[in-house]
């Protein structure tokens, strides 16, 4: 499989989500328990067997944030039927399906991100390099911390002059990729909060628009593994002002 | 002038805004110094050029963020052309036009408030009552302080469950409306950060909804003025939510 396959696959799976999520009513009843240990909202249940309708068709190993690892393919895709349950269940319209190819077990081996926005069709995704809707996206330039942060959860002031908070890691590391947002930071959880799903495509998308993209150690993501134990904070950023952050939290 | 022809008047407002707006590149690029202090943003400017060619033909008082004060009816109008710039200037789809028309220069007077997501066509308004697309909403009736909470910015760790910043005070205050969220505080300035056309017709929108909002000693919004020097703290929730922020937070 290449990026180009993997990507058509990936548009397929988000037309599929997107079809499935049109006619649900109640989208934030608990519907189970997922395999990440949390309640599964009927948006997620539904969301994520549109998506294995379409991923069972390819000789992929899947990891999800319902269903945990299914299939043995040497493919592995961390799948994120819905990312930014809790605004798709109330309509704010900042969520998206998240799909990440690699040739391993391995972050290092990804070849392609896929992150699209349900609510208002936007698509990112990177191969070699990253677009928006199609056209070449780079992180911004800024490199003092006086700049636009998304940032969970703050431990004090460090001095950014935004913080902003949507709710959706995937699409987030998007807002870094495009320049929107100068950096995102997840501080949460004493040994990471995000699952691989939540920010694998997103992450990948940053690194090829030339963030870095490391934990709060200034460590990359290489050898980060697409498995439900996985558990990662995340610093990303433009170069120099990656490398301020990184002390700045320390 | 009635609340009947108040809405008619923000329906016309928020069509000639959208218009307007779809039109700009460089949305983000500074055209000036707006009555506010601030830089004004080139969609805010065209924004609100849009938003003054329907009010003018009108017999009211506007306070609004780039042009100050403008005409002397007895009715005022808080206006934000677009409350989100930030968001709006970089296509993440939280942003929109605010109106609240009041019959005197206090809140107190208020008789319509009036919010609408230009990025996703949702309209919010308040009369007697609130309503999300026409139908009536009704604040979450969750008491926990273990909630979801839009606070800009917590100065500590107050136990909420969640906390979310999208950027939009006027938008938010719906979020709280319509329970999609369970609280709404801004704790930003010394005396205040919000503006009264930032938050006036959203605070109004939630007040309607059954909601509380005051400042951060739990007084209520009544005797807050519709100028450009009044500065705001804001709390809101339902009744008993509300009563426990403000134990906490003072």
């Amino acid at each position: 499989m290449n990026a180009r396959e993997a990507l058509e696959i990936s548009r397929k799976v988000k037309e599929n989500v997107k079809k499935s999520i049109k006619k649900i009513e109640d989208k934030g009843v608990n519907v189970g328990m997922g395999k990440d240990g949390t309640p599964t909202k009927k948006i997620d249940k539904v969301a994520e067997d549109a998506a294995l309708e379409i991923l069972k068709e390819y000789d992929v190993k899947i990891v999800s944030e319902e269903i945990g690892v299914v299939g043995d393919g040497d493919i592995t895709v961390a799948l994120d039927p819905i990312d930014g349950t809790f605004n798709a269940s109330r309509d704010i319209p900042i969520y998206c399906t998240s799909l990440c190819f690699s040739k391993s077990k391995y972050f290092r081996d990804v070849f392609l991100g896929y992150v699209y926005n349900l609510a208002v069709d936007v698509e990112y995704y990177a191969n070699n390099y990253a677009y928006k809707n199609g056209k070449k996206i780079e992180v911004s330039d800024e490199s003092s911390i006086y700049c636009n942060a998304i940032v969970y959860y703050p431990k004090k002031d460090y001095g950014f002059r935004r913080i902003r908070i949507f709710g959706s890691a995937a699409l987030e590391l998007c807002f870094v990729a495009d320049g929107s947002v100068d950096c995102f930071i997840d501080l949460r959880g004493k040994n990471g909060f995000l699952r691989i799903y939540d920010v694998a495509a997103g992450a990948y998308i940053a690194k090829r628009a030339n963030a870095i993209v490391t934990d709060l150690e200034g460590n990359s993501l290489d050898y980060k593994q697409f498995t439900m134990e996985e558990r990662l904070h995340i610093i990303a950023a433009n170069r120099k002002l990656h490398e301020k952050l990184v002390k700045l939290i320390k």
